[in-house]
């Protein structure tokens, strides 16, 4: 029997990691964070439950680990050279993440999860919410450099109106999000980052 | 013994039911709906599971005419007679119901139990989203009545920017919300409904 290893120092197969990650995130949609099991996940993905311990430490890390592989790669990168298109590609990309067959029913359990569990909404937040964060502020901060974004526009609702409505939406209110909608999305990120507007009535907001 | 009656057909002591509701809020928010038992509801209510019995016919139903009650008394009326204030107040009172100690851990769960449950999901939908969306928008109703509104505004999307950036932000994110952040969302919202701004680019967008 192989030794376990959760250093992660053996070299491991990719493709034994594909079938894993894969098994894991059927499992958390199908059962959950609180009852998925090391053991049920190995036997789905055809493999040892050695094989997971040689690349995580509990059933908390490997959550964290494949649900931040799966999100950190679906989180939109463009460089368009426009604000408007770079962030139109930006809430497909949050649609395609938050719609997924199988993330759709993941992110509001981890969510919950998240909320009993202080390890896990650090690892959440350390390992998908600052990655992801970080690739939408790149979208702003060329726009700021182009000069379409101006130094007091509030790049933190922004970043917050690029996923919030569309989740609220078809998380919270299991309503469908058409193109249509994701036009409307863009169209209040831009007027807001772009116009001083209603905001400049004396009341400053806090810029990131 | 009393003798169990789904239908309510008993004269129900007043106190009894807030006792009951009291405890199913502290128990959801500290087990889940998932754990949730009749049993213990009873127990913590000091009632015997008849009491809940009298009411509701199932924990399903239970929860969510508890969550109803919570959810609706909590959603703001305000008329103040300005769109700005009204939106104000909104997202002011959204941000008790969303950052509320028992509901900020209960919602998540409700939604990420909803993904499981079609039963919870409509009835999640019909005796919470549906009465509190209803109230949110008769504010743009009387903000249009008053011209404040133009009859081409995306009303839609301003109802989802009323709860999305709030409930991303503190539910998903685990950030602070504080009255700076919602003076912004105020701005946004206000800015999107009053302005034909850059929508007006031949790409139509349904209104409600």
């Amino acid at each position: 029997m192989i030794r376990r290893s959760p250093s992660g120092a053996a070299v491991l197969n990719a493709d034994t990691t594909e079938s894993i990650n894969s098994a894991a995130l059927e499992m958390l949609a199908e059962v959950g964070i609180g009852r998925l099991s090391m053991e049920a996940v190995a036997r789905r993905a055809g493999v040892g439950k050695s094989a997971l311990y040689r690349r995580w430490p509990s059933k908390t890390a490997m959550t964290i680990a494949v649900l931040s592989e799966f999100s950190v790669e679906l989180a939109a990168t463009p460089d368009t050279g426009s604000l408007r298109a770079d962030i139109r590609e930006s809430v497909e990309a949050l649609r395609l993440w938050l719609d997924h067959p199988l993330f759709s029913r993941i992110l509001p359990d981890l969510v919950a999860e998240s909320g009993r569990d202080p390890e896990l909404a650090e690892l959440h937040t350390r390992m998908i919410g600052v990655p992801r964060r970080e690739r939408a502020a790149a979208i702003f901060a060329r726009a700021r450099e182009r000069g379409e974004v101006g130094d007091d526009a509030d790049i933190e609702l922004a970043m917050d109106l690029l996923a919030g409505p569309v989740y609220w939406r078809s998380a919270v209110r299991a309503q469908p999000v058409d193109a249509a909608y994701l036009d409307s999305v863009t169209d209040a990120i831009v007027a807001l980052v772009t116009s001083t507007g209603p905001g400049d009535d004396g009341i400053d907001t806090p810029v990131r």
